[in-house]
This record gives structure tokens, sequence and C-alpha cells, in this order.
């Protein structure tokens, strides 16, 4: 049952976490296979005791000569040449950059909501995008037992999303900035140390960035539901990792936050965290490093009769990159 | 002309614009006293080239004896104390506290908005919570053009909002994480570096906290209207000053986003930031220490077919609190 493995993107912050959770949840892994661009650091990965050398990517079917399986998280623009050499090699790659997300070939899955949509593969499953992952894992039990028609959200996504240099840049301005010197800017447009900006990707003509038309687009996707409507402003903020996001929902029928809160507390990859009288409810800083999605501040919306209001965050990493990477890996040893 | 002129909470850090305000914008004043809790630093403080001893209020009619205006920004239950005195000493008190801002007799007022409710006040005048301030200047404007009828809104607030000592807390316990030592709280419950968390002030039965319950009361008093539905979530970031906000509007009917820009371009005290070639929208570091509210990212919502959203950042200190409490102090000065 041992499965050849490989990992594209191998030494960026998602792929770090990929070989750790493949790792900590003990995927059966025959032979493995670490791949990196040239350009970043180390040539070795330690991985389950043993060295191992960081190769490049030949774009030829050689490279995954006896692969099972890819884990993949380079930039979409290398996902997009390379995956179809491993496809044909005879790999399945779970590909987590946007190359393939929105083609209709190509299951896009969180196991938890749409596991069924991994039969349809043919050799390529999209992971999706972490703010989406965050905001469907939040709302999906509710949606399920009550038509979600409307939903508005404000993210508040950490510099992980945005790689490891970002994280990176994010400590050594902050650094800067409390030692009086100059910051420099490299991996986002703007100074992250002690602010926040709209979400640094590129905005198209109906003025939506990409993040967002991302979050749109592909829950629709996950969910199968084309009617419902998305308001979505992405922003970036000064912490490490994990993403936040305020949650304001309209529902076809009025439920009750008591109701919300039984069906959160019940669903797999959810952890409610709603304590009122503490004012203790989901932070970036609980959810980094764990598996769960955080859902707390669970209460009426008063400027809707059917709605509801929630607060998520989730580990983008983990739940919103690699784990759900591993989990659909999981799911695909059990077929 | 010349005004014998107050503040109370001379030392906090609203208070501290206050009198930075005062000087820049050349208020006329005659004499100057300066009350200040006895736990804070300074005794003395330096305003127009001379030195003011820092008072303690002794909650009777001789602390203001001659005194024509009173700035106020202590906690409300000082304000509920000291200014009753204040007012029987003929002093008029412009109060940035939330102790009178929802008495029906004391007129709450953004000047730009609604400087025609100062005409019934008794003496005391309500500065309105700076969330409140930011979210109004960025969509009043366009409220008088095309009722809004649904508003919902996330903030990202900094910690100058909770008090210069909240603001020292970003910032020590920000240097503390990165030489990798135990954070300390004190200002606030949670840690604030690097992290976030709903905003820490007490949750009512609803669900809703204190700030968010204020920003929806104070929203309906200031624009005469309770028909409007608020929908509002609140959270603290790491941030030292300059609130943010991303707003998502529901008009009665359609309005374009250019219609929408040309009418904010167009209103004083905002600023329009919105360059989406260049991703350059408002961000907290930019707005610091300026008088306008910066409104940017102006797009249609695609959740609504009379939607439209927008992105908001206002200095808390200044617009948010300091520079409102002075503006109305001229607005009195022409009466």
């Amino acid at each position: 049952m041992n499965k050849n493995v490989a990992i594209v993107g191998s030494r960026g912050a998602v792929g770090k976490e990929m070989r750790e959770i493949l790792i900590q949840r003990k995927f059966p892994i025959g032979e493995i296979r670490f791949f990196g661009s040239s350009n970043s650091g180390e040539n070795e990965i330690s991985f389950g005791g043993k060295k191992y050398p960081v190769r490049q990517l030949t774009f030829s079917e050689k490279d995954f000569k006896g692969v099972d399986l890819v884990l993949s998280s380079p930039g979409a623009s290398v996902s997009r040449k390379f995956i179809p050499y491993a496809v044909k090699a005879g790999a399945v790659v779970i590909d987590n950059s946007s190359a393939f997300r929105m083609d209709p070939q190509v299951p896009l899955v969180i196991p938890e909501i749409n596991v069924s949509d991994l039969k349809q593969h043919r050799g390529i499953i999209a992971n999706p995008n972490c703010s989406a992952v965050v905001l469907l894992m939040a709302i999906t039990p509710l949606y399920r037992k009550n038509r979600i028609k409307r939903v508005i959200c404000a993210t508040y996504q950490s510099t992980s999303g945005a790689g490891a240099q970002a994280m990176k840049e994010l400590e050594d301005q902050t650094r800067d900035w409390l030692e009086g010197k100059a910051i420099s800017k490299k991996a986002f447009p703007h100074q992250i140390a002690f602010n926040l900006f709209s979400h640094d990707s590129p905005v198209s003509r109906d003025g939506a960035n990409e993040e967002e038309t991302k979050v749109i687009q592909e829950s629709k996707k996950i969910l199968h539901d084309n009617t419902i409507r998305f308001g979505i402003t992405c922003v970036r903020v000064p912490v490490f990792r994990a993403h936040s996001q305020a949650i304001h929902l309209e529902f076809e029928k009025p439920m009750t936050p008591e109701e919300a809160r039984k069906i959160l507390s019940r669903s797999p990859g959810v952890q409610v965290v709603d304590d009122p009288e503490k004012n203790y409810f989901p932070m970036p800083i609980e959810a980094s490093g764990g598996d769960h999605v955080l859902v707390g501040r669970i209460r009426k919306d008063p400027s809707s009769d059917t709605g509801l209001a929630l607060f998520a965050c989730g580990d983008q990493l983990r739940k919103g990159a690699a784990l759900n990477a591993v989990q659909i890996a999981e799911e695909l040893l059990k077929t």
C-alpha cells in the first residue's frame, strides 16, 4: 500500500508543512523525491531521519518515473508546465497552485465538503485557495442545513500566504522599524510591519483583486452552487500565519446562534471557540500550527432578518494548504 | 474672541493630540488649564512654549471657574462625574467619552455631517466613537445622494483606540517576541503582537461587543435614521494608530463606482486613494497623523444588485477623536 511520493516546491512555506504533515500523519510512503527551484537555499532536505537531495525539474516524464503521488506547491506557471508530464508519467498530482483550480475537468476538493468530487479526477486534483478553505470550512456545515444566499466576508490574511520570504519580511521590517532603521520591501509592495493593506494581487477591471475572485469562483465550484452571492474584501495584516475572517451570512430561513453553534461543534475540522464572557474568540496565534478552523463570535447579524455573523481563523499553511492536500491524498488511498 | 480652554485627560493619547491640534489650527486661546489623572507621569505640560501644571479634578465648580470651553477625554466614568460641575460653572464641554453620547439632550456631532445638531446643545456636546466617525465620513456623502439601507463593516482597529499604554504594549510585546522573551499583557486581554482579536470590550447578551453597539447606535443618531441596518464586526489589529474598515453597502438604487468616487472626491474631510493599477489603496500608516479619512477600493459589491464596497482608513486619534472635537469647538466659535 506504500506510495512513492514527490513534493514539488518542497522548500517553500507550504512544502515544508507538507513534509511535516506527511510524517505526523504517518502517510504510507515508499520512495520520496523532493523538487525545488534553483534559487532557494539548501540543497538537501532531512525527512524521517534521512537526507535527500533537492532536485530541479527537467519538465519531462522522467522526473516522475515510478512516482504515484505528487504534492505540488510551486507558482501557478510552474504547475502549468510540469503537471502534464507528471500525469503522463502515471502520477496523480495534488496541486496547491491556482493553475488548474477552475478547469472543469479538475476536481477542486476540501475533503470535509466535497470528497465525492474526487471520483472524477483524471490525474490532477486541485487544492483550493487558502481563504476559500477557511471560509467554506466555517460556513458549509450551516449551508447544508439552511441554504446561505449571501456571504459578506472581510479577511485578515497573514504573511504566510505570500510564502516564507514574506514571513521573513514581516519580521525584518518589524525589527528595523523598532530600531529606527529604514525598512526595505521585497515580498510585498507596501510596508507590512505595523500596517495593513488591500491584498497584494492584481486588481481586475471590476475592482476585485485576484484573491477575492478566487474565493468567489472556487467557493461556487466547491459548493456546486452558482447562485450563492459573495462580497469579499481581502486584506493583508501583520500576522505570521493563520488567516482570519469576519463573516456575515444571509440564510434562506432564520437560524439561531445556538443552532449554528451546535452544528459547528459537531463538524469535523471545525473547533468552536466562543466564550463571550471571557471575550475569548478565535485568534490567529491559536489557530497557527493547528489542524482545525476555529469559529466563534456566532451571533445574530442585526442587519438581516435571516442573518448570522461569525469570526473564523485557520492556519493558512495547514488546513489552508498542506494539510488539505495530504487529506486529499489520504482519501485517494481509500479508493 | 479668545476662549479660556481646559483639557481633561490632557496626558492621554487623545489629550496629547488635542493640545497639538489646538496649536496647529491656531485656536484662539485666552487662558489654558490642563487636568490629568493622578497616576499618569509628568506633572507639567509644555504648550505654545510655556509650561503649565497638570491639575487634578476636585469635582467642583471651581475647577472650571472662568473656563469657556472644555475638551474632555478621560474615561466615561470620570466624564459622568465632572461634566455637570463644568456645565454649572458656565463652560461648554466637548466630551470624547461615551458617557453622554446617547443622551437625547446631547448632540452627537461630526461637523461635516450634522453640524446643525449643535444648535440644541445645553452645555454638553458628545464626540462620537472613533469607528463611527471613520465609517460615517466614508459613507455619508454617498448616503445623502442615494439612501443606504444596509451597512456591513469589519474593522481593523489600531491600538491607539485603547490609549497610550496600549500603543506601548504593542511595541513592548513585539520587541519581546522578536527577542524570544515571554510577553506580558496589561492593556489588552490577549497578545497583540503579530496577532489580532475580537474587540476587547464587553460582549452583551445579543453577542455584540460594546464597540459594535456604539457604532450602530451612534451612527443612527448622527444620521437621524433608525431604519438603516448595520452589521458590524470590530477587531483589534497590531497597528499603532489609524483604524481601517472593509465596508459593504446596500443602496436603495444602484450607484456606480464612478459616481461614488466623484461624490467622495468632492467631500470635505475625505481623500480618495484608489489606484487599482498600482494596487495602492488606503493604509493605516498613511492615514496616521493626517486629517482626512482615506477611502478607496471603490467597487461593485457582487453580492448585491445595489451594492458597493469600499475600504477606509482614518486616524483614530485625530479625526476619530481630537480633531473632531476641535472642529466642533471651531463651529461653536461661529455662533
